[in-house]
C-alpha cells in the first residue's frame, strides 16, 4: 500500500440493550459511570505521580491509535479522567467497551 | 545521591503587577486567556490528528516533569486544552510563563 | 468485537525489483542506507535535544503501532538510529517504505 | 526564571571502589552486566508487546529527563536493551545507579 492504512471499520453501532446488560453493566459496577446527558462513560484513574500517570496514558494512546478510537481525557499530575463514547454513532459502541477494559487492565 | 533528586524550588511566588505587564500580557495577546474565577491561563492547541497532538503532548510532559511543573490539560483527538497555574502559590508564577512559552514554541 | 482487534494484514511480501527502483531508490537517495548483510534500511536522525527526539519517537511509535509495524531503533540523547525491515517476509516490504517516509516527513 | 531551568549538577564523579561494592554489585547480581571495554552497565528488559514496552520507556524517558540523565537504549518490539553510563565522568556514576534501580522498579 502507498497510503497510511486505515483500520477497517464497519460503521460503529450503538450498544444494544442486551450488550448493555452483558458488557456495559460490569464496567458500571467497576467505577465507570454514565456521563450526564450523554451516552458516554467516564472513570477517574489515580496514580502515584505524574510519571506513572503518563506511562499509563502512553499505553492508552497507543492502543487507541491502533484501533482508531481516541479518548476524551483530562489529566492533572497523578489524576486522569477518561471518557469513552463513539463519535460515529453518537453513543457507546463496542469499541468503548474494549478501551474501557484496556484502561482497567493496564491501570492495575 | 541515593534518592530521586528534586528540582530545587525556591517557593513559587505569584507574578507581580510588573511581571504581569511584561511577561503575561504578551501571552494574553497570543491567544492565552485568563480562566474565569482563577488566577490561571488557558489556551487551545489544534493539530492535524491525534498522532501530532500526542507527539506534542509528549514534549510538554517531558519538559513539565523536568521542572516539576505539570499542566492541567484536556485532550480529544487533535485538540489539547492546556491550563497553567501554580498550586504552591495559588496562582500564576514564573513557571507558568516558562511552560506557556514552551507550549507556544513547540506547537508551531 | 470483544478482543483487541488486529490490523488485517495480507502476508507481507518483499519489494519487487520494480518497487525497489520506484519506491526504495528515492529513500536511498535521501540518506537511508542498506544495512550490511540484511535486506533492511537504516537512517540516523538528529534532533536538538532529548525532548525533541522523544517527541518524534512518540509519533513514530504511534504510527508503527497503528499499522502493526515496529522499528528497530537505538537512541541516545538527541540521536535516533532507525532500521526498517519486515520480519514476516525477511526483508523490505511496502510497510517499510511507508514508515521510512513517515520518519522523514515528521522529522523535518 | 526566564530560561528553561537546569537541574543543578555537581560534576558527576565515577563510583568509588566502595560504592561499587555496596551499590553496583547488587545490580550486577540482578542481571545488569558490565559492557565490554567500557565502564558502563546494560540490561535487557522484555515486555508482553510493544505497547507495554513503550509505556515503560515513557516512564524511563520522563525520569531521565527530570534528572538530566539519558539512556542509551535499543528497542525492537517487546525488547529494550538499556545501557547506563555517565558521559561527564566517562564511566559509572551515582546517577546510573539511580536510573538502573528505577528501570528495575518500574519494569516489574
Amino acid at each position: 500500500y502507498d497510503n497510511p492504512p486505515e483500520y477497517p471499520t464497519q460503521q460503529a453501532q450503538k450498544l444494544t440493550a442486551g450488550e448493555r446488560e452483558t458488557k456495559l453493566k460490569p464496567l458500571l459496577d467497576d467505577n465507570w459511570t454514565m456521563v450526564d446527558g450523554r451516552d458516554a462513560m467516564k472513570k477517574t484513574f489515580l496514580f502515584k505521580d505524574f510519571n506513572e500517570a503518563w506511562g499509563w496514558m502512553s499505553c492508552v494512546a497507543l492502543r487507541g491509535e491502533k484501533i482508531d478510537h481516541h479518548p476524551e481525557w483530562f489529566n492533572v499530575y497523578n489524576k486522569v479522567e477518561v471518557t469513552w463514547s463513539t463519535h460515529d454513532c453518537g453513543g457507546l459502541s463496542a469499541k468503548d467497551i474494549v478501551m474501557a477494559k484496556f484502561c482497567d487492565d493496564t491501570s492495575k
